[in-house]
């Protein structure tokens, strides 16, 4: 049966909001209608949806940088997929595009906020991971805010995960020295063996502060911050002056917990400059970062890797995982 | 008998670290011989010693962005005083400078980092305040961190102190709102009325939050932090999107306790940029900021109060006093 003639397509709404974890009767799965096209809009079916910690953020009724996701409405999230049918003068039949589909296996568009995907030495999933949002976001706080000379030590969380792999493979080809955190041993190897970073912590092994002294005899000049909460003041307490912190995600307070931070002191005594961001604020920056990245990923230079589930149904159980660090790389929904 | 003809003065030195409150046991007086000049020296006669939080810093042997203060040698200290004899061809008996004399009767000095003061406008301890590190502290941070736009509201902590009354001060100068954070409604008081901020909350009064809010209906758009701990949670909480905050001092734990920052996520949700700072290493900016801050005082348009202690022998009570918000304004002790 082709996409074409499908008459309906299944989507997941938010049902509920998480009262502390997020739990799959959060989520609801519906079947819709495909609706007929207006002049000046096109139908997308969705190869694959992105799944990502700001998501969570969302699902709160919290005041956050961004609207709350409405109940009953489809899960927001950023997806690749294949133009299925068109009214738009602008995109044809066949064409690959990045939207905001979300969690959906189709999505209609009137085209804005679609970019156009050339899929020749670019895999399509790369889209949503390395020349995506999540690699974006490792250049812009790479660039934009640590700004690090060659020799210098970044220090980076959650180093395994789309943003964090980015982050220390760009130092690394800056000539920084490249200092990653996961959980695990397996996330530390793959980082390190792989991806090559200088060194890895497995912040699990319940040894992070002497770890972290080891790995960075000199002191980090700059933290790109995933996590917060231990992990955030163990790389505060090795910082050097002038340090620089990109505060780009704070995973481990997700759940609603309070996460406070013990090092404070260390802002003042280091003279360290701090900067939350959210990388879609900073647009212009995305065709100078995105052509970079591309370039880096055809050629090889930028290593990734994902975590794959199968269907839209598995995607609760998917993020669910990704906010509890489950997921190894990208975590990616494969819808067809 | 005159000072120039004594031939011993006194001071105080560090006598051990303090574990946890500074006692006064902490200091041990001396009692010294004045020496003899060599050429290129001067000899100062101290008039003014400035006690100031950084000086907490000082005394303990902990990692910090300055020297530790060495035992059993004079504490360190910013001082104004009068040249009694010199060997100096810049400086000659009778003039005013501002040194780092420490707590001292008496200060030799080869000339370097003095400044000296003209005392037809301006009174001298304000060399020492309003025209000397505090009021410097205040402009950096307000200038060069903060830049705020008129309009926008600026939060103050320690705002009867010797930084913060100059912070709200200047930034009502310059069009914005200003918020002070002080600790009892004396201070407060004096604040409004006198110093002309727009409100005054007083953290004793167990009401901070709610007051806050009702204080900066329009949010906070900058955080002058001097006290960190719970002040300063409670001022993030009311940020608006993009607030900045320069960190100037953490009062609330020079005693050595661990004051954790619970409002963490805000720093990202706000998308806050912070930066910590030492004006001393600004040298600089401090001509331009010193030039305006002397004119501003000169012509009564930036206040202040002081706190003075008579007597070197009284250093030490009043910089506990210091540390525990005793103090109200800027704290000296005058030594002649």
């Amino acid at each position: 049966m082709s996409t074409e003639s499908k008459s309906h397509y299944q989507r997941i709404v938010l049902a509920s909001r998480p009262r502390g974890q997020v739990v799959p009767d959060n989520f609801r799965i519906e079947t819709a209608d495909v609706p007929e096209l207006a002049e000046g809009q096109l139908l997308i079916r969705n190869h694959y949806l992105s799944l990502d910690p700001y998501m969570r953020g969302r699902m709160s009724e919290a005041k956050s940088y961004a609207a709350s996701q409405p109940l009953d409405e489809t899960m927001i999230g950023g997806t690749v997929g294949e133009v299925v049918a068109s009214r738009h003068p602008k995109y044809a039949q066949g064409d690959f595009v990045a939207a905001m589909g979300g969690w959906s296996e189709m999505a209609v568009s009137d085209g804005s906020g679609l970019r156009k995907l050339d899929t020749a030495a670019i895999p399509l999933s790369a889209y949503l991971g390395a020349v995506g949002m999540p690699g974006m976001t490792a250049w812009y706080g790479l660039n934009r805010i640590l700004r690090l000379e060659p020799g210098q030590t970044v220090c980076v969380s959650a180093a395994s995960g789309a943003v964090g792999c980015a982050v220390g493979q760009l130092a690394k080809l800056r000539g920084c020295r490249a200092i990653g955190i996961a959980g695990g041993q397996e996330k530390c190897d793959y980082v390190v063996r792989e991806l090559g970073f200088d060194a890895c912590i497995d912040y699990k092994a319940g040894n992070l502060k002497e770890d972290l002294k080891a790995a960075a005899p000199d002191g980090i000049d700059g933290i790109f911050e995933n996590v917060g909460g231990e992990v955030f003041d163990a790389a505060l307490a090795r910082t050097n002056a002038f340090a620089r912190v990109a505060l780009c995600g704070m995973i481990a307070g997700y759940s609603g917990e309070e996460i406070p931070l013990r090092n404070v002191r260390v802002l003042l005594t280091n003279r360290i400059s701090l900067t939350g961001f959210i990388v879609t604020e900073h647009l212009d920056c995305w065709p100078e970062g995105l052509a970079e990245l591309g370039k880096l990923v055809a050629t090889g230079q930028l290593k990734y890797r994902e975590t794959v589930a199968q269907g839209l149904a598995a995607a609760p159980e998917a993020f669910i995982g990704l906010l509890q660090g489950r997921n190894f790389g990208k975590q990616l929904v494969k819808l067809v």
